[in-house]
C-alpha cells in the first residue's frame, strides 16, 4: 500500500484553489490503490478563523464531490479535512473525510476542540460525537482521527480494538507543540503496535508557524519517512500493514491488554 | 517534596543484603517528608527467577517490618517492590509498597506481566487485580504503578482521574525496552499533565542488561533529572506537586478530556 503525505499549504479561506492543487496531485501522481492524506482542515484552511462559517460545506457538497471525480477516475483514496456544516442544525465541524473510488467511506467529526493558547476551535467548531471511524483500504483496516485526540490514548486504543493497523492523523500543529506530536504519534504505534500516519500543516499563517514535519512511525516505534519542516514537502512510501502480525510478535503488547483496567476509568472519582 | 531516586543493583535471592542497603541509605540521607524510591522487586532482585517461590514474603512480613521501623524513626516515605506471597493461596505477586512514618501506606500487585522475549513474569507471579492505588504524602496525591503497566495508558489515566500529581513506576527494564519506556513515560506525563517519576534496575543479571536511566518528567514532558545509564547512581531532586494546577493552565488537556470516549472502549468489538 503506498501512503502519499501531502504536505502543502493552504490558502485560507480559498476551498477551490487548495481543492485544485490536491486534484491536480492526485491525477498526476496516484496510483490505484494507494492513499493520499493531507493536513487537517487542509480544504479550507486550518486558520481561516470566522471565514468558517461562510466557506463550510455540507459533506454532500460541491468539494466532496470534486474529490470523488478525481478517486473514482484513478482508483485513488483521498484522506482529508473539510470544514463541514451540518445540513440539519447549520452547526460546523472540523470533520476528516475519507473518499475512496467508489465515494465517501468514512467520516468523522473531531471530538478533541482545543480553545486555549494559538487555539480557537472551540468558537467555530461543535464537538463531534462520531465514534472514530474504521474503514478499509485494499483489505486493511485503517483508523482515522485529528490532531489533538492523537493527546488522549483513548482514541487509538479504541481503533486498535476494532481492527484498525494503520492509524491516520491529520493534523495543524504549530511550533509549540512539536514535542507533543511527536512524542505522541511514537506512543500511540508503540502502545497499540500499529502504523501511526501523522500529515501535518506547513507554514505562516496570520505569523503562527505550523511545523510540517509529517510522518510514519512503525508499530515497534521507528520512524520510517519524515517530511521536511517550515516547507512544502511530499513523501511517499509504501507499508504492509499485515506486517503488524509480526510486530504483535515481537512486542505482544495486546495479548496483554486487560479490558479491567477500563473498570477503573470507568468508576466514579 | 524531595525524591531520592536510589537505583541500586540488587544481590539476586539476598533479600537481607538488599534490604540492608536501603535501610543504611535512609538512615543517612532521607529527611522527614522525603520519598525514596527503589527499582521494581528491588528487595528480591527482579531477575531471581525460581527463587522468588523461595524468598517471597507476605505483606506483614519482617523485611516491610524492618522498613517500617526506619521509616518511623526517620519521618520518610520508601516506594519499593517485593516479591509478596499471599498468606491465604501461596500465590506470588510482583508488588510495589509505599510506606510512610505510619507504616505500609499502599501495596500494589502488578496487573500486567510481561512474558515474552526475555520476560517471563507470568512463570513466577499471579496477575493482580488491585486497582493501582493513589495515596498522600504531605498532602500531595501520589499513585503507583509498575514497569510494564507504563505500556498502558489507562493506567496513568485511572490515576490522574483520582487526583494523583505524581506517579510513580518503579520498573526492571532492559536495554532493548528502552525507547519504549522514555517514550512512555514522556507521554504519560505529557496526556495527563503531571509528574512522572521512573526507578529503573541497573546492571548485568545473568548476562541480561539493565540500563538505569531512572529519571523524572515534568507535567510538560521536560526531563528534570537523569541518573547515569548502566551503572548504580541515586539522585535527589525537589519537585513540588502543586504546580500542577499551573502547569494545567498552559496545557488544559483535562479540560478536553472526554469520559464519552470510553463509549468506544467498553462496546463489544
Amino acid at each position: 500500500m503506498k501512503l502519499h503525505l501531502f504536505q502543502a499549504k493552504s490558502k485560507l479561506g480559498d476551498v477551490d484553489h487548495n481543492l485544485s492543487r490536491l486534484v491536480s496531485y492526485i491525477k498526476a501522481n496516484c496510483g490505484s490503490g494507494d492513499i493520499v492524506i493531507t493536513p487537517e482542515l487542509y480544504l479550507p484552511g486550518y486558520m481561516s478563523r470566522d471565514l468558517h462559517f461562510n466557506i463550510a460545506e455540507p459533506i454532500n457538497g460541491k468539494t466532496i464531490k470534486e474529490i470523488e471525480k478525481a478517486t473514482a477516475e484513478t482508483g485513488c483514496t483521498v484522506v482529508t479535512g473539510i470544514g463541514e456544516r451540518d445540513n440539519a442544525t447549520d452547526a460546523l465541524y472540523n470533520t476528516a473525510v475519507a473518499i475512496g473510488p467508489t465515494g465517501l467511506i468514512a467520516k468523522y467529526r473531531k471530538r478533541h476542540l482545543p480553545s486555549y493558547g494559538v487555539f480557537d476551535e472551540a468558537r467555530y467548531f461543535g464537538a463531534g460525537e462520531d465514534e472514530p471511524p474504521v474503514f478499509e483500504v485494499g483489505g486493511a483496516k485503517m483508523g482515522l482521527a485529528i490532531c489533538y485526540d492523537a493527546f488522549y490514548p483513548e482514541i487509538s486504543r479504541s481503533l486498535t480494538l476494532r481492527g484498525a493497523k494503520v492509524h491516520i492523523y491529520i493534523s495543524a500543529a504549530p511550533d509549540m507543540s512539536r514535542k507533543y506530536f511527536e512524542t505522541f504519534t511514537m506512543a500511540r504505534a508503540m502502545e497499540n503496535v500499529v502504523y501511526v500516519v501523522y500529515v501535518n500543516t506547513v507554514g505562516q499563517y496570520d505569523g503562527l508557524g505550523f511545523f510540517g514535519g509529517s510522518h510514519v512511525v512503525d508499530p515497534l516505534g521507528e520512524v520510517l519517512v519524515r517530511a521536511k519542516y517550515y516547507e512544502e514537502d511530499v513523501k511517499t512510501i509504501e507499508i504492509d500493514p499485515s506486517l503488524v502480525t509480526r510486530y504483535r510478535a515481537i512486542r505482544p503488547i495486546l495479548k496483554d491488554y486487560r479490558r479491567s483496567d477500563l473498570n477503573y476509568l470507568e468508576g466514579e472519582h
